[in-house]
């Protein structure tokens, strides 16, 4: 059996190379699918493939068409959707995709720092398992596979 | 017919009372339904109900097993949801909510002053409209009522 | 018992009048729900509401995110879809209507002139029922209410 | 990871093979599926079949039913349809397709001239991306497995 | 609290008349619905809406493209299906919508004469009450009812 | 907004009723569904509408065929379901109940002593919210209708 | 690609041996699923594992409850569906099939000898295709593999 | 063809390791899946995942979040689910697999000495197939392998 596992979250730091690694460490049967974590290139890719835009709002509109047929795609191929909620930032999208995933069923991992414990608490309710950090996450992946 | 419309998003002012005066304005056949609005009483819920939690993070799971448990119970009646993001405070309960809402094809209506239109792409792409004010949004649900 | 149906179809001439026209000479208990039949407004709801859009396209997506909401709104609350097809203009919207219809297990009843059998033939394929006329649309559905 | 898309749209010429030609110079790993795009077969199905029919209408009745099967089960089987609309014919079929494959969550990518915008809006604001060649959905399509 | 139930089986004989007089008799709040009972109107219908068909396989096509449109906008509103099966006819309509109502998760009673046991016994299994009479159906439904 | 309530669990004591009075004493617009609280004819519905069966293992499953066509009916018309647990008997199709309840989406509130707790672990976990009495349970749908 | 079907239908000849060997002139890419053709088998199957049963009702239900744990199994897994009706026997837990693929959106593919076209009348309306032989029915899958 | 299969029940005893053994021996292609069977571990595993909780109930509820995330995602990749009752514990988790299992259509094979035919009957009445002991488990399941 392999799990896919899809790692929702901001993309402003390099957080999901971190959970890959603890995932290759333990050697668990898992394959991530990911937004586009190159922050620049996901702002512009609207105006990349569809040219440009009459304005920031326009450019923000295409290039969020062009992440979500990503996100839809690989969300929707996903056994697990993990979520990772930093300090910075107002990350609407990935609580957005924390809603999607429980409303599709999705189980669904909730990462956030306990200083965040208040603002994230709704999320965190709908949520099946809320950590802290990465180790944890993946040591709750882990267990799936685990016989004793 | 009767339409019914979730008012999701923030509850720090009175902006769900303005869009209700606007519907009855317009002699909108609207029934609204909403998260408790009274924002102390949000936060204390779970220990209202459930007694003193062990400590802030039981606290707050406490008060959202039954905010959730409101959400879920009227948005699954609701035939619209509108959800209103301002420019204080994360909203992520009410990111979520709009995330919930599209997976579960319910029509959405995206309330965000233009200054928030980078932060709130993904979600207003998934929206199916996207406005800037109330009278927008409540000229939006008008239309469907609209003969000529 | 009461039936919804949504009258999908071009909004060019005023065949939704004759359609109720018939049902309630026949007595039938239906609510209809259709588009906005005003072509004028439909075209123009989007900078009605939303204000000028930079151009004709985003002009032509900001009505049809509106003409949508009510579609969508109003295709969910039917038991029955019917379409009328004529000899003008593209007609794709009322084509995407029939696809959405029968995919969301909506039975639909298909009207188009014997004339337009060939381009219409799988979307005829599709339908529960296609007539040819007003009348036996609205026969179709008497069918549904007849003791004997 | 591997993406199955459907070629939704006319069969009267071979854009197909421009699509998969450009997929393969991309290197992206897309499994396509497609309608019968012999049109002539297409049109004959039925009657090649099913033997005689006794009159056009039935003869089209027929083949669509063939048609139909073949688009049911494929597009079933799709992550993604990319449906591509020309100038000519009125492709009802294809708008059809839209409508199902958006009914049933399946991403849609829409391929239109610039030319049609205004009778293809209602599709065009269902659609997840809306592009005007081939070029730019094959660059939609590849951002879903680029790194960065 | 009302219970809406779709009589489904032969349309050869009376029963249905009998299972609402029982209904009635026992005072049970309950919206039947049914098939047209009418036999020849039933075989006819196609031809009386749709005018005369080739032959008579595309007669029988027509009709039951109208007493499907019936059955599936009704069972679609049903609360119970109860179906019933007698000595005589195949009855395969009646059985398809055994598989329809199962399939759909509506609470299926199966009526038949012991003597069927044996050709009905893969429908029995999938029925959740099977009995051989319909005072033993409507017993069955005015259980639903019954405080004590 | 009237919401509508089944009371699943253990039929040996009238704790139902005491639901009901804390509800009315609220004046809460519930309509409550229940299971047959007479636990004699619960057991004996089987052979009273089927007649005499084989033996007792036949005589259970005839009841409990009724007993589902009951819960399957009602607890589809639920908003929510309640589930209470008590000391006493194995509580089977309660448990049952409760895993059905929250694979339809309903929102589920357990009902069951704090010495349960260890039993009742992954029932706690799969419901909305875990109370320890009928008043708590009532609060929490109490809060559902609350302005302030 | 290859397609998986379900060849549902009466068993009491070697029909399904003949629609594989077609299949396999024609190098379709097909794995297929049947039922237990061993007529004796699927009648004894529930003693067979069960043990002696209280009567021949009870030996029925026994027997249809392993044979409905296949199909369901099956029927689950597979793209198509195709079903067989002969000239004899009742054949109603084939016509069920039918009603739970159709529910079920499997697409579906009848044969009938043109004889039963009454009987099969509505069964043929909710099918895909209608056929008279094996032949047919396994061009109208080979032509879903089709290019041109 | 492979199945795959879920392993319910309680995991006092080496049971699940009886069923695979009588599956290889019957050279059954199972893959099966199974909760966590170390009764030790899985009571712990919330406190050796997220660190100490406040009391045993919150050690509880930690523990079963680890163990409905397993749960969920292993129940959802069956084709089938084995719940195997025995005579000691509440094993109220089993039965609420037994109920999610059945609400998603996940047919059921529920294993109980015929001690328990009173307690087990509302499960039973869900199941396709009942039995006594894993060899008519595995034999039932073989069943669905079977060419003759």
């Amino acid at each position: 059996m392999e799990l896919t596992v899809y790692l929702a979250g901001q993309i402003h730091d390099d957080w999901r190379e971190t959970a890959k690694k603890k995932a290759m460490e333990k050697e668990l049967p898992i394959q991530f699918f990911e937004p586009m974590t190159n922050h620049d290139r996901s702002d512009h890719i609207g105006e990349e493939i569809l040219g440009e835009q009459p304005n920031a709002i326009f450019k923000d509109e295409a290039a969020s068409a062009l992440n979500n047929l990503r996100t839809n795609v690989l969300m929707h191929k996903s056994d697990i959707v993990i979520a990772l909620f930093g300090d910075q930032y107002k990350q609407w999208n990935a609580a957005m995709d924390v809603g999607a995933a429980t409303a599709l069923n999705k189980p669904l991992i909730l990462v956030r720092p306990e200083s965040l414990h208040h603002p994230a608490k709704e999320m965190a309710n709908q949520a099946q398992v809320v950590v802290e950090n990465l180790d944890q996450a993946m040591e709750a992946i882990a267990y799936i596979f685990q016989k004793k």
